[in-house]
């Protein structure tokens, strides 16, 4: 193993509060020792794939291909220059220059390596005095107002909009200030009211229990807006509970159980005249960081249970067992919307449901339609990097 | 244990080929031996869970609350007659009737349970002499045709319907006849022309080599249809390649390459002024009965790793092995779309290209638009119901 020792340049540490100390190669990787201390290892695999050439100066995509080089390539040469790793290949005579900074923030591996986990913040019943709200016209017309609101939303996977226009679009003209709508077999949006021929227990003045919608698609819909038009009823207050705030706890007190849920699929299904929509999905989806991801929970869609035989009365323990925690008083928040109010939530993590009404007083009638993760997640990141340019 | 022992009445042994021919009660389950010989087990939470009073009159819905009952209940008695089950519980004094038919069609222990695995036939070059083809006026005209060729694009995973109008809505009408569109921060629809400030390769003349579209997405779209609208230019000649045969030929060879390519997931990315959307996926992803669901791979689109240190060597050698497969010529197939030709793909299995092309003679004009797979499978259920029932 060579090592190469640097000082840094005066005008380098001038704005940063680490430099690479020194380099060294070993057989497959170049270690860089900081001068915080720390090591990092990078691949010479990983950083010919990396070079700053590699992608296309306008659209940012990566056009090198891989194959064009050896699994073998390593460096002939590793240079420090103010801040720049510099190394000369052995393929193809090609130089890469790497900015230190870009380095530091691209390590993947020691205590720098990027942190994965999770920054949802769950909450319990106690979130009914917290949760975030802002005024339709701030949405509509302040970046920064908009900005705020998604974030808080991000985190806590629920948030209110005020003073909504009492308007059919409404609910279509806010949503679409984060991005196009997620349509699905109700359409691009759905009006939620009592009808005489339901095709689904929501158009129904019933209770409905907690549940996430749609968990018969491949992928659920993102993010729910429900707009009040009108509430004027007896009953149907909304009821909101935290699914990661569950399924931590789940985790935490039975993890056989929460193994079990997220192992395991089980059948979903929504049918009518025109749809057969069905898929099999596990109650519970980690990232491959071991994060909560999503709940799917819809016991109306869940369909027969196929679960092996050595696995189906296990499986229905833990599901009673989830079951029971989502029925529990101290998760829940109950609200009862007024006309005006938008209530927005991430329907792969937090559930929803309502309380039973009698619509002989007045009428009950919600407005909703969806944006989906993607596309929110984008939003809020090309809102950071604009308002963070203002500043 | 009791056991049951029943004859089959005259009636119902002349309209199916078998039978319960006994019933025995176990701690938590009933074993059901069939006039096949065949073994069953049904266990008392899941029989009472999926009683047929459980599911909504109208809409089909489960009705039931799980938790209405404890999870040790069990049959006070189990009486046959005239093939249905009749069990009498130990709570709420509820009586349950199962169809024998029924039980045989859900049960989920034993030779008889369920074969989950997948029924696409996986194919290579050769394929270019047998990709499904059908008529657009047959498509829009008759709902057999329509069924037949979904049913042959669902095995395998690229059809071509011809006799396309030259317009730019016939890509549109054509799709709507499968179900709504899913829409993409390219559009509902998008046009695959060389353009001069391209926000991605594809707007390029530039070959683009095979890939799947959108990686980046949370959910990749699922059936792709590209229209061709005229296609004068030299070269320009569209390539596919079945992910499904490229990873079964992984799976069997090196399956610690496939396992890599399975358990860690990998950054995609497309960013231009007003999107930035991101998503960590494996490039492989299996159901949760081992079938393979999917293939993300689009090395364009692919962002800087971030494995964990000790994985990432392994994963390059496992990811270049993939690649290397991907361009091996026994498996591609290249066709010169001509105007009024339209090529369907299931872009979450097979991947697609392109030849570079000279567009000094000729313009290459394709138009595409998505159908995702639930909306997909959905109508070919609901096709395959009513065609059923006309015969």
């Amino acid at each position: 193993m060579k090592t190469l020792q640097s000082e840094p340049t005066s005008d380098f540490s001038a704005v940063t509060d680490f430099y690479i100390a020194s380099v060294a190669q070993s057989d497959r990787a170049i270690q860089v020792r900081w001068s915080d201390g720390s090591n990092t290892t990078y691949h010479n695999i990983w950083l010919r794939d990396n070079c700053p050439t590699a992608f296309h100066p306008h659209t940012g995509e990566r056009c090198f291909d891989l194959l064009s080089v050896s699994q073998d390539i390593h460096p002939l040469s590793v240079t420090l220059d103010t801040g720049t790793l510099i190394i000369e290949w052995s393929e193809q005579g090609h130089i890469s220059c790497f900015e230190q900074s870009w380095l530091r923030e691209f390590c993947y591996s020691g205590e720098l390596a990027k942190d994965h986990s999770s920054s949802y913040q769950s909450w319990s019943c106690e979130f009914i005095d917290h949760i975030p709200v802002d005024n339709q016209q701030d949405i509509l017309t302040s970046d920064r107002a908009l900005y705020e609101w998604m974030s808080a939303l991000d985190k806590y996977g629920l948030a209110i909009i005020n003073g909504m226009p009492n308007e059919p679009e409404a609910v279509v003209q806010t949503a679409n200030r984060i991005d196009y709508l997620r349509q699905t077999n109700f359409g691009v949006t759905f009006d939620v009211v009592s009808e005489k021929v339901p095709i689904n227990l929501a158009y129904t003045s019933l209770s409905l229990p907690l549940h996430t919608d749609l968990a018969n698609q491949e992928i659920p819909p993102g993010y729910q807006f429900l707009h009040c038009l009108s509430n004027e009823s007896m009953g149907g207050e909304s009821t909101f509970v935290d699914g990661l705030k569950v399924l931590e706890g789940l985790r935490e007190d039975q993890p056989e159980y929460f193994r079990l849920l997220c192992e395991y699929a089980i059948p979903f299904r929504f049918h009518d005249q025109a749809h057969d929509i069905r898929e099999h999905h596990p109650v519970i989806n980690l990232d491959n960081f071991g994060n909560i991801v999503e709940i799917k929970y819809n016991a109306h869609l869940a369909d027969i249970f196929d679960l092996p035989g050595e696995v189906m009365y296990d499986y229905y323990i833990a599901y009673r067992e989830l079951m029971g925690r989502l029925k529990d008083a101290r998760y829940k928040i109950e609200l009862k919307l007024s006309a005006g109010e938008m209530v927005v939530f991430d329907n792969r993590r937090v559930l929803h449901g309502r309380n039973a009404f009698d619509d002989s007083a007045g009428k009950r009638h919600l407005r909703g339609c969806y944006v989906d993760r993607s596309e929110f997640k984008s939003r809020l990141r090309v809102l950071g990097k604009q308002l963070a340019k203002v500043i």
